[in-house]
């Protein structure tokens, strides 16, 4: 089996995607005629400020968040760091976020501990989604602030966020619930407002957008300081000038994964179930760590026995199959999680997250998983030796 | 007199610039091949990091910043915030910050006040500059925080910032030094070795690259904490994915402007040696508020008697030409500046900023000249009667 030369099949899109051609394409346009301050008074300006109403509005829709308002900032790690500091109650109060967050809330998390919160962290199964049995018995009434992702970046596992919200009510009706949506947002129908949730953090550059381009969304009355000060710009909520052509390119990625959203739905969740299953047949031993029934279907974490995962990964790239090892943000650390999921030794350095978007074919499903297999074998045969 | 109809002339250069050729065909060309997460694992990634770091050695020298080093971030309110927050000594410790800083230092400053802080505001002189003598008043070994802009975004006055470090080093050797260099960078020789400073903000829009992207260097050694945490990019200073095309696209800018910083420098200040001689030829009781002899040539802030900046404003517009009223970003609040230019009543609310870039040429000075003496005086008639 083999594929066009030189051709690269790119399964690493929970790390980063490529841009959509309609993103690109809105980024081109708007840098000439978009270029004006927003902030200025000339109709030029008053232009511009208006294509990132519009764009405000498509991703409100988009998002579901009728109840409250988006505010544009430079990225998921800039909105999850503005929820952790900007919504934490008075010092000793109690934080608690899931054992699986991303560095951008775990980091500010374990900052706010040194200063004085009351943190807690809400273990996860293996699987990656948050035990919520122990995560109640963390809630009481001098909760401020709650932080759990809706999709874990590892695993691709989705946590019930509306349950957690409706826990955490119950006990501490006055706490800000916070999600961080970057590997949820258009990989799954949603609606914040259903969620329950004060505020929810999405980027661009997970669904083809731009680079240096996020939002957050923020109920109406949740309690936020802003994290960046200055002009007052966002409605007061994140100064700085806005990045009108990465705006305007941000709502028309999410336009079109609105548009195609059920479509690739589809489409990755039968990639996926055929892969796993040529996977199973092919390799000895694997553990696949994703929880099929409840993940989106973009995200496949597996543990091969005795390989390297990043030895694995340097193998495929001979293939022309680039994957990752874990969240990319922590691949210069080591990661946190491998000890989470519960694997045995043989398992626990062969962690390797494919992660699928739409230009995916199943097509080339069989060459990656043939190619997989033929690797695993040829380097666990090199370990065992 | 007449321009080509339609043709816009844009002298609001100071608020934001549009972006140059070379600007714009960097972040095209980046777009597609430098897509992958730099902290990814493969060969392509290691490529865009490269870039990345390309780029911050062309930037680092065209800041003569061999003593430190650059970090990215989205612009230059946040690498403003990131000094104010991250800098700042022990609760009660002495900040000292200039009466005309932009609001993204001026507002974390007043944040720092409210919770403890001795922020002391020292005084500038009617022309935009600090008052140096006034200044050294306030200096104490309490000090652990200095920030003063190298260049006025109101009236273009340039702060000598070596005396200011020398002065304030002396005092307090262990303070840290920090001066905004949104407006000076590339708009004068610089050296910020030489000036001695321990951190310095810049940013891509004001020199015709793109919105969303600045950076901020500091010293070796200097104490600044990062404002936002996670993944640990930038070498661990400033977290969330690179935004790697608007990188590229800013390092061409700079590369650009620095080719053309003397040619630039001399074509804009015959430009406003000229525009400044009509403008005192044809309007009665003009005050010039730029300090025509310690200023970057592109800003030129100018007071007429009774007419209202505003109005004039537009008026202008249906000229074709664009100008400011200062700051764009403090547009849609009353200016803390007017009073602060020692106006009478006639001219205080005449405030006009034209600021120029290497796109307005001289040929285009006669028109602009004539319109504004034609609209002012149209104007000041209608108010006085």
């Amino acid at each position: 089996m083999s594929l066009k030369e030189g051709r690269t099949i790119y399964l690493d899109n929970a790390a980063t995607t490529p841009m959509c051609d309609e993103a690109s394409q809105a980024l081109s346009e708007a840098l000439a005629p978009a270029f004006f301050n927003p902030s200025a008074k000339y109709t030029q300006s008053a232009g511009v400020f208006e294509r990132i109403n519009k764009a405000r509005a498509l991703i409100k829709g988009a998002l579901g968040g009728s109840l409250g308002e988006v505010y544009f900032n430079s990225g998921g790690t800039e909105g999850n760091n503005t929820v952790l500091f900007g919504a934490k109650g008075r010092k000793g109060s109690r934080i608690i976020i899931g054992e699986g967050e991303h560095d951008s809330v775990y980091a500010p998390a374990m900052e706010l501990k040194n200063s004085g919160y009351d943190v807690r962290i809400a273990p996860i199964y293996t699987d990656g989604s948050v035990n919520f049995e122990k995560f109640k018995t963390l809630l009481n009434e001098n909760v401020s602030l709650v932080s759990i992702m809706h999709v874990s970046n590892e695993t691709g596992a989705i946590n019930d966020i509306a349950k957690f919200v409706r826990a955490t009510k119950k006990v501490a009706p006055d706490a800000i619930f916070h999600s961080d949506g970057v590997q949820s947002f258009l990989k799954l129908p949603l609606s914040v407002a259903a969620l329950g949730v004060d505020a929810y953090t999405i980027t661009a550059h997970k669904i083809h957008g731009p680079k240096g381009i996020g939002a957050l969304y923020v109920k109406r009355g949740a309690k936020i300081k802003p994290l960046i000060l200055g002009g007052g710009q966002e409605y007061n909520f994140r100064s700085g000038t806005e990045s009108s052509p990465l705006i305007c390119s941000f709502a028309a990625a999410v336009q079109k994964e609105c548009n195609d959203l059920s479509e690739n739905y589809s489409k990755i969740s039968k990639y996926r179930e055929y892969f796993v299953k040529k996977l199973q047949e092919n390799i000895p031993n694997i553990t696949i760590i994703t929880p099929l029934e409840n993940s989106i279907p973009n995200i496949l974490s597996v543990a091969f026995a005795d390989v390297r995962g990043e030895v694995l990964l340097h193998s495929l790239e001979e293939d022309g199959i680039l994957v990752g090892t874990g969240s990319a943000c922590a691949s210069h650390h080591e990661s946190r999680f491998k000890r989470l999921f519960g694997l045995d030794e043989a398992h626990l350095e062969g962690v390797i997250r494919f992660s699928f978007a739409s230009e995916n074919d199943i097509s080339e499903a069989d060459y990656v998983a043939e190619r997989v297999a033929a690797r695993v074998i040829e380097l666990s045969r090199t370990v065992r030796q």
